[in-house]
């Protein structure tokens, strides 16, 4: 309603109450105000109706809902399905231009705005997370691994003589896919084994650097959020190890940015040596549908090469869910979204620690783990059958997330064998259980996990009393996801 | 509603009426049964309500949707949004694994199967429009061009020394920069005119294969779809070529669905020769918003290889879209549809010559374009400034889509310098303008659309009768969209 | 978005596409505009988008979505489930105060907005559909019978002597009850056979009027719209009547909006004679869910009188609803729906006659009937049972909405006894079928119910050759509805 | 998806996900058995997805979303608008029949189904919340008033004689309307003071009846929730004057659900004297739109008596508004709601007591008042124009509920005059201001309401040490609702 409008409606309704509507209206008006001024996640979460406002006051902006519109090109935004516009909010013409995934769309206006406050936004919680001096980034509908390949392939032009990547273990299939989507070939640099954890090689990757040739090597691609016992990567080091042999440096943050530890490393790493960018899962981090990542990092030009990689237009789904959420939560509701979690890590641990004490079993020592994951070797785990069956006994009973790690199974990937796949080692000493505190994550989940833990032991201790029967397994990973 | 629940429903309401209400359910759940069994776009399009009982059915099997599910992993399906819950009708998980985008998520049965089903109803559809032998595919939730990349980056895995791509030039800069972002340097063939067509320049394609060697080729890339004066790519002798010297052929056919001709070259190029894949944009054909492509073959393994390309889970939004959407339409709706484009595209030429006749233009000839490019030789384009200043005045009268071609532009990408850029050709012979029947298109719009230009031309020419100007370029590239 | 966030938007998209989108927002500003200004239904219907636009707008204006409210009273508008707030566009506050339905609310200009521009758009509806000197109207949340009592209880203060209604019969219970409710002794007036047709009783009325001393008489109470072979009431004789005697006169036009013969006899009684307010149901003429209705009339002053005796705030919900509609289709829209609705009357009289003589029937000769009601005297109907049968078989097929109407039923509603009760006579001479020509009817309804009353009359034929079975007697009244 | 669609889908996903999803789905319909089962308010609040998926089901049962449908009626359930079809769930064909509110409709199972049960989740909760022995109800689409005047009307007809409604004075202008729309004559007894309490005044009760004698008196009408300092009348003595003179008594609980001392009082008049019916508000109690009533009662013939009042079919609405309310919250989250609002009832107390003290003013002390109303008598009030003035105040700045109450009002109302309008007293001694903690209220309301009303205050105070200017009256009610 433009003023005029608002004139009018004082004929019919009483102006005094028109007018304070219509000073209402300001209210919303302003929120928009200072998110267009400042780029910024407001502090205090917007209501349902300031952002579906918002939303839709984007999407008028967008030429395909403009009234006089006429179309004769090839791709005018024209929807088929009306469930389809409406849960698009009827903003259908993507993000990006063919040149540039974070280009303006002349026909777009309103879709362009979208993206470009979407990944000012989420700029703003990155630094608000801990990496306080990063400078860039944007958000790009591809999963994380996607993402990385694109970090890969970008570095390509840079690096023209590059053949291999430089890649500390950890035993997560879309990583390592990676690179090999890239087109490199991954050097894998085994952890070593202290206490319970398992922790980058910085001598063997030295070693590595030494070996090939820093010419030869892309970059060195790190990791910081992962399972217990393997720990995040030494960053600080790997960084300064970078920037020493001039290689660029790509970090897999994939869950890190709900972890202050993690994204503390990244600032801390990007301080002291070299991290070109680094890579993390909105769907992981944010709450939203899988399917979108954060490229960021803290040189804009590579940032935005990266971003004029992608060739085509892209979809604003996973833009738009990001957008929604941090307006919904506000800053203020992330920041306790994430203390929530750490919170929730400590009961967890504890709880899993008198279930282990319960069972003759012991909480593995990994104060190191930045944050969720809590594992648990377990004595009824002696064999592989009771590894599979405890894995099959937790699906059945609807806990999810829990993975259950056996000894010494073998994976081969695009050509590369990994002994002891999924612990992150060629020999780690036991098998054990993981379980984590992500975001949004409860109380009850944590109690009922336990309780069904707890139920799914004992019977495992039954059965291990007498020979055990042959299982049927579930899938050979023994990986309950 | 299980059969309990309808006999206790009868004990509230008389049961002669459940008993009809608990039928005509069976009605909606029929038309889900055919679709499971037959894996086929449904003939006649589904209401809304059976669109929306299939969707809430599918998420129901969703772990995130299950009402006793525990979930201590990282990737729960949590949503912190309603709104963003809702808009993706509780479907959060995505589709694919790490492994593969088209694999089955343990955690997730009802995206998997929301997942499958669009490509085999997607697949039907591909069929039904002309490329009947058609035998795999997948949606990716990628822009065409990011797909062709991954096509590309497919192919290195077999033809590790490949550093070409041979490609006759089509002036769209993402096509151009997939053959980049793959890592490739692309083969530019200049394409030749034929009447006002420009055509393949087959010899020229040969003499580079001869010139290069095969194996120093990854593959050609033609182009189906394309604006007038260029007309598709020369499909069967592209192909023929390809299988004669053993190289592997990726067909752009991002538009091309809608077209019977370019299915039709795509159908034939496969039979005498080699299409190793063809990829098309969801939007551009299926009137869904942008950013998902559908990666199609003839050869079942080389499809599903680069399928599991892709690493990591992928959004299941695009495939989303273009499921509720072919539903909606059924394959009767989306042939209604196809016509009517066709028939819009002959009233659209016939209105275009009459202007152009009334303003003493031409329309250029060209038969083989498929399907929807009238091009239109202007006299009062003459300088540079008015071709720029019509496109200007389009724009500022909601035209959009049509794109006014000037003579001599000259545009680098990616170290590429391109003579003549936007019309394909070092030298087309004269400026032009392009006009479009794309699916959906109206009567109105192309009614609209030549009313408006009618008035651009008519002030264009009072002023040409005058000095000319200065008009404030709008954009370098002249281009309308 | 005002100007100063189109201003802010400008420095981060570019201005010549954010002027655009301004520009483009303004159009729906604009129809907007026209819809405060006129108050009238717009000739062309919007688009989704610009209703829920103007729906969020108005939901800006109620206190409950003030950002900055605080509610210390006992309805403050709180919704708790956000389901609930979304389905009615987060206007909460219904229509309406303590004393009046039609006032305006303080706490909520947006919902009083709602229903003074419904009210009006309304009346422009009923002006354009035949009833051009009405001047006023409302949409009340109740039904058709409820409103005809709320009707009758304003007389009540104005002729508070009055026991009786005049009432010439039709069969149809809720307009009987709307009598009773309001406390009257309705005086049934039996119809007269006219050919096929029954029609209203003009001496009898005037006889009763006479014989009852007209200040004992609250009103007289006809009716339009009514199944044949009962055809509409002579309304500009019973307006002449009622004006001679100084009586009162409430018309029934429950679905009478949609035929312009009974709008056409409602102009021509409020010129002739006196009709003081004429009601007719939302749900049977504009294609929205069941209860609300539209009270109407030619003098404000008494209009006014209604609104005011409804005690207490109402549901918006069949404001909300009728206003989306009447947007949705535009008076133009809505005048397609008309007509259509009268062609395939036409298609269905054709069919039912072909079906008819086929059968060895004939059509009921019912010129008068304004519009839909077309009836089939059938020989297979020789009995209560097969009758009953019919009803029975009608419905097991799904066809809704078809009446199958007995001889000699006899029916108490109210301590009053109805001989020939579904026949709107005491001794009509055949049994009979209804069907229906309503508003929103398509073809495909006509042949199919054809098709299946066809085969539903072959089967009943082959029975009643042999001796009739039992049938289970579906219920007592026949009334396929 | 029915086993035979289960089964389909275990050929495309892998069986045990598949077997799993079923086995998840059965969760949900576990809920819905209960719910017709027990036809109670679920304990623990339902998902969404569990009430969409409930309320899609029930959709289906109605014959306007039959696939094969086919409708020759004129009132099938089209829906011109798909925004309102879908706002609606597709339940289109309302609640009742001709006959009776809470009839079933042969052409909608699935609504007549939702009538029931929500009409017995209700009763579930009327007994949760203190009317334990409460036999029967029904919701009806009519705001509280007119729910009332149905009730008169229905006595209407047991008590023919009657002209006489005797009530004890509250100053709502609906209530008082109730019985003047229904064709009563309001007795009007004043209360008594007592404190600063007022009270019924039950001798005067006891004198009108007989001084007009019990036959010609309808009904007694009490009501229970009412603002300080008038508290709840005495429920349990006019209840049995009622029995011991044969009289009906109709309660007007409004909004006296949400407090346990007004369902106290009628479970308690009911017991030891005579309530035929008791009417509250849907909007007021629930959290829902405006628009419904309760209509409930010990009598089940009663009840039944008055829902076969209701003439024609109503809006399911309010209903499946408060469905979808009640299953959101389950019934602990609805007691969780009455408690919360006992806390913040006794903080506004405090907060308020100290602004008064702060201000030398004091809290009216009314400790019969069942919850929710403080008042303050205000020494700055000293003049009509200071109490406009602070209403206009409270008005502007956006707290919304608060009534300032001045002395001496004169209001008439359908012919009565009150004196002492608002104050529900024809001299009570002080003006003062009203505050109430209504269900849904938070802490924040209370905080930003005291310290707004401190600035007003303030200000008063300020221009009352000079000569007071004119006030633009707001309105003449100084009511700020």
């Amino acid at each position: 309603m433009n003023s005029e409008n608002f004139s009018l409606s004082e004929k019919i309704v009483s102006s005094s109450y028109i007018r304070q509507g219509s000073e209402a209206r300001r209210g919303h008006e302003q929120l928009i105000r200072q998110l267009l001024e400042q780029g910024k996640c407001p502090e205090h979460g917007w209501s349902e109706s300031t952002i579906e406002l918002f939303l839709s006051e984007l999407a008028l902006m967008d030429s395909n809902n403009f009234l006089s519109n006429c179309g004769v090109g090839e791709r005018e935004g024209r929807v088929a399905s009306s469930l389809v516009a409406r849960r698009h909010y009827r903003l259908i013409h993507g993000i990006g231009r063919s040149g540039d995934i974070a280009a303006i769309q002349p026909k777009a206006a309103g879709s362009s705005l979208l993206n470009k406050l979407t990944n000012s936004i989420v700029l703003d919680i990155l630094r608000l997370s801990g990496v306080r001096s990063a400078s860039s980034c944007f958000v790009v509908p591809m999963a994380t691994g996607m993402s990385l390949t694109l970090c890969f392939l970008t570095l390509r032009h840079r690096r023209p003589k590059a053949q291999f990547i430089i890649w500390p273990r950890i035993d997560q299939k879309s990583c390592f896919k990676a690179m090999i989507t890239a087109g490199y070939e991954p050097v894998v640099v085994e952890n070593v084994l202290e206490g319970d954890e398992l922790r980058t090689d910085l001598e063997a990757v030295e070693r590595k650097i030494e070996e090939l040739g820093a010419e030869n090597i892309l970059c060195v691609h790190s990791t910081t959020s992962c399972f217990a016992p393997r720990v995040p990567d030494r960053l600080e080091e790997l960084a300064t190890l970078c920037s020493k042999h001039d290689i660029p440096h790509i970090v897999n943050n994939a869950y890190g940015v709900q972890s202050s530890k993690c994204m503390h490393l990244i600032q801390q790493g990007s301080r002291v040596g070299r991290i070109d960018a680094f890579v993390q899962s909105l769907d992981k981090n944010f709450m939203v549908p899988v399917g979108g990542a954060i490229i960021a990092g803290f040189d804009d030009a590579f940032i935005q090469e990266i971003s004029k990689m992608y060739p085509g237009r892209a979809s604003a789904s996973p833009s738009l869910d990001v957008l929604i959420t941090l307006l919904t939560l506000g800053a203020s509701g992330y920041k306790r979204l994430l203390s929530e979690r750490k919170e929730i890590y400590s009961f967890l641990a504890q709880e899993l620690k008198s279930l282990a004490s319960a069972h003759g079993e012991r909480l593995l020592h990994t104060p190191i783990t930045p944050f969720h994951w809590v594992s648990l070797n377990s004595y009824c785990l002696h064999n592989d059958k009771a590894v599979t069956q405890l894995g099959s006994m937790l699906f059945t009973r609807q806990v999810s997330g829990a993975r259950v790690i056996p000894l010494g199974k073998e994976q081969t990937i695009a050509g590369h064998t990994f002994r002891g796949f999924m612990s992150h080692s060629e020999a780690y000493p036991w098998p054990y259980l993981n379980a984590a505190s992500a975001v949004g994550i409860t109380r009850d989940d944590v109690t009922v996990c336990i309780k069904r833990l707890d139920k799914c032991l004992k019977s495992l201790k039954k059965e291990a009393a007498k020979t055990i029967p042959d299982v049927l397994l579930m899938r050979s990973s023994n990986k309950i996801e």
